[in-house]
């Protein structure tokens, strides 16, 4: 298959906007980036797809997801996190029954392809799981997931398990799942958070992932003041902290949000080399707070982006995010902090090396897969003018998830023109509301 | 004309959202809100519009707006306010010709109207303010303009005029374009802000307004501290106490931005009853800072929202500022201010009393103009839920531009089906690259 836009953003290493040039993908790899060249196309046997009105540029990748919560957008707004889990979201995960879960994960992969993104974290619930892993595989998406591990919940009892089968449980669906989908699919071992899990389930998750090469540790830290407080008075010691004197983070590990982080945690992560997953909308939506970015990227700590969920966002779209992590730092840290290719990089490449897939996605690049989005950036919200400053000064202030035009990954279209080609939006919408109704008659019995 | 939507917005007092119910128009006048009724329907000679998935709700309102800088999106990214202006805004500003502000105007009042603006309160620029007036007349877009005014420039000595032309001009332009368009076009005395104007020339243009009953004054205030700094250096005076103590600020007064302002300012805003127009994308991009929205709306100072400049936004999205009024204000608030309700009114009804346009439009009652907005809330990214609240919640938290789907004025489909009625985006695109080439070659020389 040729491709033949009308650039190029590779995000390679010397980070070149390439003009004129093809993609040539075999066997959902791309096998060579050259200069157009018409008798080589009119000899290709296989597809020639043009598109020289559009911009190619890497998929997106996305560190922390919900896919789970993806029904319930809308349902929780304006509340504080802790509010936020108790009086919604962890009585309406524990509703889930395999049908809304499988509506829920559809909503959100369908919304993340439609916006360009084609790799996620994502952290599941705290029951039927193989749900969440059949629709990734059968979706194409690339993802890394896990179930949502929970042996302690002061903030909603019936919603938790007890430790022993937590782990029985993910190990079997590490061995079921991981590295499945021709390596699409990986398992990422997910406690929900400090206060959710006993130390022996986060430490031994945290080991059980040396058994499954590849496999991620998943987690919330240091998001919310009232919760580092619980954590402090629970263990004397600051979340990351904490996690640190238990051994539970590496660079295998990726924390999302790290907003409420001291110094010496800030030392911890970059020594430890943990993966810092940024969620500006859910950080400020929540009222969290506004973490420190600048201040990681200076020390060289691994920094990408997440939506996080539906419910505290409400959207699962990386252009909100990419706009919003460089907006909220530039009055703090000043405006010419965190530009447009900065961002879009975290968004990219970096959210691939978080997660330790670098090699395969995150880049256009001779030898990557084939994970890639093409973008129209000449609609009335882009600018008029064009070199390679305005290409990503479009893609991260101007531009939504209407902006996303075709997405494929590995050589596979999944929205061609704007429109899904794994699911009838009517029908899953349909579908969702019938579900999300009697989630919420169940949640009230 | 009749419009059969799914659902009514009103927006009114009593914050109504009806089910089953048409809007009837008459010579651009709302004149009947009722229960639907096919026989009155099968009677009607004129037009029905049957919309019956889309919800009806005002035109939005915007209070600050740029039209003369959107070609310059992405050409001014991330740069602090004074270095924004004197690098590239004044210079490229002062490039303008008719041709060059004919197309930024057409580009901005497409996107407006494509993303469900109907009103606005346009800054023009310092020459051919005239262009402004006739596109916005042409357009039948509703709004109040005016010339800026600029004869005190330490920034870029090229772009200024001498107080007296100034007034002269602004009166003569007042007298031609006050009040015409059946009243839909209104005249807004626009000195730049204190730095660039002398107080003879903020004197006698708040004086010059009285003549012309309807019309506002319009400026920026306190938005970035170097400016307050410097405002406080030539006046001893903090930026709104120096407005006051000049007595250029009244109930017909528009600030925009008022983030760095004390107690005693606040409480001159509250006394003098000024407008402030929050532009949250503006203020964030240019680092200037956070303004204390929920301070003002506690003591019943005007708010409502704008999307400024192209280059410090980098949209002019209305649902990029309402998510962003809502968002930014929460770590410091705490999530539950700045609700959906309270954030959609901001951008409606509460920007058409910051205009003094409340009996004309910002909400859906009889007797109004029908300038109104139909928009697509069952689409991938809302609420799998329905009832009022979340109606708020798709609109301000999960809707993009992408969810207007047709916007009228006055009776007058401006946009249909997502189409723009007004203008060729493919041909204003390619006419706006020629004259934005040609602006930045006049630039360089």
């Amino acid at each position: 298959m040729i491709i033949i836009p009308k650039n190029i953003v590779t995000d390679d290493g010397k980070d070149r906007i390439l003009k004129n040039h093809f993609v040539e993908i075999e066997n959902g790899i791309i096998v060579r980036i050259s200069k157009n060249d018409e008798k080589y196309f009119k000899k290709y046997k296989s597809d020639v797809y043009r598109f020289e009105n559009l911009t190619l540029i890497p998929g997106f990748v996305q560190t922390h997801i919900h896919l789970c919560q993806t029904l319930f957008r809308g349902l929780a707004d304006d509340l504080e996190l802790l509010d936020w889990l108790q009086l919604r979201i962890f009585p309406y995960e524990n509703a889930h029954n395999k049908n809304s879960l499988l509506s829920s994960v559809r909503l959100g992969i369908n919304e993340l392809l439609l916006g360009g993104t084609t790799t996620l974290l994502d952290m599941g619930t705290l029951r039927h799981q193989e749900v969440i892993f059949e629709e990734l595989q059968n979706s194409g998406i690339r993802a890394i997931a896990g179930k949502c591990l929970i042996d302690e919940n002061d903030l909603f009892h019936a919603f938790k398990s007890d430790t022993i089968s937590e782990l029985d449980e993910i190990y079997q669906l590490a061995k079921t799942y991981h590295n499945t989908s021709n390596g699409k699919i990986k398992y990422g071992f997910a406690p929900r958070f400090v206060l959710s899990c006993s130390e022996k389930l986060l430490k031994e998750s945290f080991e059980m992932k040396k058994d499954f090469a590849g496999s991620l540790y998943h987690t919330h830290s240091s998001e919310n003041k009232n919760e580092i407080a619980e954590v402090k008075r629970r263990h004397n010691k600051e979340n990351i902290e904490y996690f640190d004197s238990i051994g539970v983070i590496d660079d295998h590990s990726v924390l999302a949000h790290c907003i409420h982080v001291n110094d010496k945690e800030t030392e911890l992560l970059r020594k430890n080399n943990v993966r810092v997953s940024h969620c500006p909308s859910s950080n400020l939506k929540l009222g969290s707070g506004i973490a420190n970015i600048p201040k990681y990227l200076k020390k060289g700590i691994s920094v990408s982006l997440g939506a996080d969920g539906a419910p505290c966002n409400n959207n699962l779209s990386i252009f909100n995010e990419m706009r919003l992590a460089a907006l909220i730092q530039k009055p703090i840290h000043g405006s010419t902090v965190m530009d447009a290719k900065t961002v879009f990089k975290l968004a990219t490449i970096e959210g691939a090396k978080a997660l330790h897939l670098q090699n395969e996605v995150g880049s256009i690049e001779v030898g990557k897969k084939a994970d890639l989005v093409l973008m129209d950036l000449n609609t009335n919200v882009h600018s008029m003018h064009e070199n390679d400053e305005s290409v990503y000064s479009d893609i991260v202030y101007s531009s939504s998830s209407d902006s996303v035009h075709s997405v494929m990954i590995e050589g596979e279209w999944k929205v061609l023109n704007k429109k899904s080609l794994l699911y009838n939006q009517t029908e899953l919408n349909q579908k969702s509301k019938e579900e999300l109704k009697k989630l919420l008659k169940r949640v009230q019995n």
